[in-house]
C-alpha cells in the first residue's frame, strides 16, 4: 500500500443543509433588512448585535422544536468552555440584558437581525443557517408593549411590500389556555407533560386539523408514514373543553372575548389573560389597528414553551400555488409573544419582556411568490474591449460612467473573440454594450448596443420592424453617457 | 456531599474575546456597508453571501498569520465531517467559484461582507468575530483588473467619509520581490522556508524598521521581551539586495519603477513584475487616479503566502493620538493582491484572480477618531405615561409621530414616578418629551419639553435667560407634530 499517496481533492461543497446566496438574493435581503430597521428604529427600538457564537451555559436549552429531540445546536469544547452557534436571537438578548442590565434604559427596547443556526436535519427548502429579524422588549409588564410590537409588525408588513388585506396578525393569550386548562382538569405540577402535548397540537391545527389535534389530545396520532405520536391522554370531557378553546374565534373580538370569558369560567389566570387581549385589542383599535389588520384569535398558542402571556403569529393570506400547481395559503412569517422567565435564569429576578421574530427568508420567498421582487438583476453595461493596447482608453470610459452613477464594467476576460464578449453581456443581463474599435476612436465616436432591445427584436420582429427599430447606435463619444441613461431609463 | 445540589446561573458574558455592539455601533456599521456595497455594485461586482460554516477541507489552511502557529479556526467534528467557521471571505470564494464555475459569468466579480471568526488569542481591541468587505475578480489575469481594485478601493474611502490626501493605496509586486531574491540567490525549493521569513520581515517594516527587518534577514532579532526570533540567515550581499528594494520607492512612478528595473537585473520574473507595475500605474494614470491616491511603493508585501502578482494596501495618512496622547499614524485599513492558486486546490486547473479586502471595524474606529461619526445616537421622542388609563391615548399620539416619520415612543416603564420617566428619557438621550395630563386632555393641548435645550439651559443660562428660553412648550394638540418637527429641525 502506498503510504506516500497524493492528497485528493478537496470538495467544491458547503456542508450539508447550507448554501449560498448570490446577487439579486443578497441586495433583495439586506433592502428588506433595512425597512424593517426603519419601522423598528421609527418605533424607538435600539439595534443591538451580538456574536454568533456564545457559551452553551449562557443560551441555555429553548429550542422551538422539542418534538424533534435531534435537533440542536452546533456546539464545540474550546478551552474547557463549552461554545456553540445562537440558535435564535433571543437567548443572546437574554444574557445581554443580564449582563448590562444597569447600563441600559428600562424598558429596553432592542432589535436585532441575522443569521441564526439549527442543527437540525436539512430537508427540502430546510437550511441549518437561517436569517431571523427580531425586536423585543425587556423590563416592561404592560401589555401596551404587546399591543406596540403587533402595530409595529402590521406597520413592517406593510413598509415591505405586503399590502393591507394580504396579511393578518392573530393574537392570542398562553393565561386563557392555562385557565382553559386548569378548567379541564390539566394545572398543577404534575401534569406538564400533559400541557406540553397540549400547546405543541393544539400549534398543529393548520397541518393535521381538527380531527388530528382530536386525535392528540386523547390517546395518541398514527400519521400516514405509520408513526404513531402518544396523545395528552385526556378524556372526551377535557378534550371537548380544550377543543372549544380553539373554536372560540367569533365574527367580532368583542364576540370572541365574551365565548372566552365563558369558557374559562372560574380560572383566575384565564380571567386575567382574557383581560388583557380585552386590553390589547382597546390599545390597538385606539391606533386604528382595527380587526382587519390584528384580530383575536383562540386557534394561535405558539410552540414555544417559554411563552407567558399574550402570543401572536403574522400570516399571509393570498395564496399562492404550491409545486404541483394547487392553490395554498403561504401561512406564517412572524410570531412571538412575552416570556417572563428567560432572563432570571441569570438574575434570579423576573424581568417581563415580549417580543418578535419575522423569518425573513420566507417573507422574502412571499413577495416573490407574488411577484412583488423581481428576481433577476439588472447587470452592468459592459465596455468591450475591440483592440487590447487600448485598454486605459477603455478604463476611462468605463470610469466616466461610473462617475455619472451608471454601472459599468470593462470586459477583464480575453478580448480574443468579441462573440465570448457578448455572450458574457448576455450572462450578466447586461442592458448595454459599448463598443470602441480603432474606427470609432479615430471617428470620435461609440456604438451603443442596446441588448435588451436587441435581444427582444431578434426574438419578435419581422425584417421591417427591424430596420425601424435599431438596436445599435452611433453617437459621438461626448454622448455616450447621455445616450446610454436615454437607453437605461426606456428599458425601466 | 449534596448530590443534588442546585445548578449554579449562568454567567451573563460572552465567551472570551467575542463582544457586543449596541445602538450606533451597528448602525453606523450598516451605513457604511451600505456605502461600500454601492461602490462595489456600481463597478459591476455582484454580491455572494456564503455560510458561515465550511467543510474543514474547503477551508483549507491559508491563515494570514504563519508566525503564530497557536492561531486557527473554529472547528468542530459532525457527522464525521468536520466543520469550521471561516477565518476569511476568500476562502469560500474559492470554493463557490469551483462549484458554480459552469454557471458563473467570467470573468466573476463578487463582493461579500460579513463576519469571520479567527481562534486567536484575544488583546485589547482584538476580537474574535469581526466584520470583513471584499472584492475579487476571478478568471482575470489581466493587471486591469487589479488596477480596476485598486482605483475602487479608491473610490470606496471616499465615498464612506475619508477625504482625498487623508489616505493613500500602496501598490507593488510579489514578482518584483521574486525576482530581487533570485538576484539575492534564494531561488529554488530549497530556499522556500528563506523566503518566507524574508517576506515576513518586509511586512513588519513599519513595526520594527529598517534594523528590525535587517536582522531578521540575517541570523535573527531577540524583542524587548528578550524573546529571539529565528533569521532568515542572508549574508551581508544578499541582505543589502533585499533592503535595497524595500528602499526602492523614489519620488515619481517613472522613477521608482526605473529603480526596481535595476535592481531585479536579469530575472525574468522580477522583469515581469516591474513591466506589470508600470501598466497598472499607466492604467489609473489614463483615469485619473495619479500618484496622491495610489502609488508604488516597494515596501508593501502583505503577509499572506498566496499572493503571486501585484499586491495592494490602503493607509490612512492622517495622524490621531494612541492612549497617551501621541500622535500616530492610523495605518492600514485594507489590503489584497492577486492569487492565482486557491481555485486550482478544487479543480486542478490554475485559475487567475485578484481581490481586495476592506478592514470594516478598523475604518469605522478611523471615522470615529477623526469625529466623521457622531458616536451617541438620537434616541426617540418620548410621549411620557401621566394617567395610566390613557394608554390608548398616548399610543394614539405616539403613533402619529411615527406616521409622520419621527422616531417615538410610549413611556412603557411603571408610570408612578414621572421623575423615573424623564430619567429614562435622558438615558435614551431623547430630543424632546410630550406631557399630557388631565388637565392637557381637557384643554385639548399637549406640553413639549426641549430636552437638549433644557439641558443646555440648566447647564449654563442664568435666570434672565431662562425666562427668556423657554424648554417647555403648550400647543394645541392638533399642532403637536409640526412643533415637534420645529424642535428636531432646532437641534439638528
Amino acid at each position: 500500500m502506498a503510504k506516500q499517496k497524493k492528497q485528493p481533492r478537496p470538495k467544491a461543497l458547503p456542508p450539508k443543509g447550507f448554501r449560498d446566496y448570490f446577487g439579486a438574493e443578497v441586495e433583495d435581503r439586506t433592502a428588506m433588512l433595512r425597512k424593517i430597521a426603519e419601522v423598528y428604529h421609527r418605533y424607538g427600538f435600539d439595534a443591538l448585535e451580538t456574536s454568533a457564537v456564545e457559551t452553551v451555559e449562557a443560551l441555555g436549552k429553548f429550542l422551538p422544536d422539542v418534538d424533534r429531540p435531534n435537533e440542536g445546536v452546533f456546539a464545540w469544547e474550546e478551552d474547557k468552555d463549552w461554545l456553540a452557534l445562537r440558535y435564535d436571537l433571543t437567548a443572546p438578548l437574554a444574557r445581554v440584558y443580564a449582563q448590562y442590565r444597569n447600563d441600559l434604559p428600562t424598558p429596553y427596547r432592542r432589535y436585532a437581525m441575522g443569521p441564526v443556526w439549527r442543527n437540525e436535519k436539512p430537508g427540502p427548502g430546510r437550511f441549518r443557517q437561517f436569517y431571523q429579524c427580531d425586536a423585543d422588549t425587556v423590563g416592561s409588564g404592560s401589555v401596551a408593549a404587546d399591543a406596540e410590537i403587533c402595530a409595529m409588525l402590521a406597520d413592517t408588513l406593510e413598509a415591505v411590500g405586503i399590502p393591507r388585506g394580504d396579511y393578518v396578525i392573530r393574537v392570542n393569550n398562553r393565561k386563557v389556555l392555562n385557565g382553559v386548562m386548569e378548567v379541564a382538569g390539566l394545572s398543577g405540577d404534575d401534569k406538564e407533560a400533559e400541557r406540553g402535548i397540549v400547546l405543541r397540537a393544539i400549534d398543529k391545527l393548520d397541518r393535521l386539523g381538527t380531527d388530528g389535534v382530536r386525535a392528540l389530545l386523547g390517546d395518541g396520532r398514527k400519521d400516514d408514514s405509520g408513526d404513531f405520536t402518544k396523545g395528552a391522554g385526556l378524556n372526551d370531557e377535557q378534550a371537548e373543553v380544550v377543543m372549544g378553546f380553539m373554536d372560540a374565534k367569533r365574527d367580532t373580538g368583542v364576540a370572541t372575548v365574551a365565548r372566552l370569558r365563558e369558557l374559562v369560567g372560574g380560572s383566575t389566570i384565564g380571567a386575567d389573560g382574557v383581560a388583557e387581549l380585552e386590553m390589547i385589542a382597546g390599545l390597538l383599535d385606539a391606533q386604528g389597528y382595527t380587526s382587519d389588520r390584528i384580530e383575536i384569535d383562540p386557534s394561535v398558542v405558539r410552540g414555544l414553551g417559554y411563552y407567558t402571556g399574550p402570543v401572536y403569529e403574522a400570516e399571509l393570506t393570498f395564496e399562492i400555488e404550491d409545486e404541483k400547481g394547487r392553490p395554498q395559503r403561504f401561512g406564517s412569517v412572524a410570531g412571538g409573544g412575552r416570556y417572563d422567565d428567560l432572563v432570571k435564569r441569570f438574575t434570579g429576578q423576573q424581568v417581563p419582556a415580549t417580543g418578535v421574530s419575522i423569518g425573513v427568508d420566507r417573507l422574502l420567498a412571499a413577495l416573490r411568490a407574488k411577484g412583488r421582487i423581481k428576481s433577476t438583476e439588472v447587470g452592468p453595461v459592459v465596455v468591450t474591449v475591440m483592440d487590447r493596447d487600448r485598454m486605459a482608453d477603455y478604463q476611462a470610459m468605463v470610469a466616466e460612467l461610473r462617475n455619472a452613477g451608471i454601472r459599468a464594467e470593462v470586459y477583464l476576460g480575453n478580448p480574443k473573440s468579441f462573440g465570448n464578449q457578448l455572450k458574457y453581456a448576455d450572462k450578466r443581463n447586461s442592458p448595454a454594450a459599448v463598443i470602441v474599435g480603432s474606427d470609432e476612436m479615430e471617428k470620435g465616436v461609440v456604438q451603443i448596443k442596446d441588448l435588451i432591445l436587441g435581444a427582444e427584436i431578434a426574438k419578435n420582429a419581422t425584417l421591417e420592424e427591424w430596420k425601424d427599430r435599431p438596436s445599435q447606435y452611433e453617437v459621438p463619444r461626448d454622448q455616450m453617457v447621455a445616450k446610454l441613461r436615454e437607453i437605461l431609463n426606456g428599458q425601466g
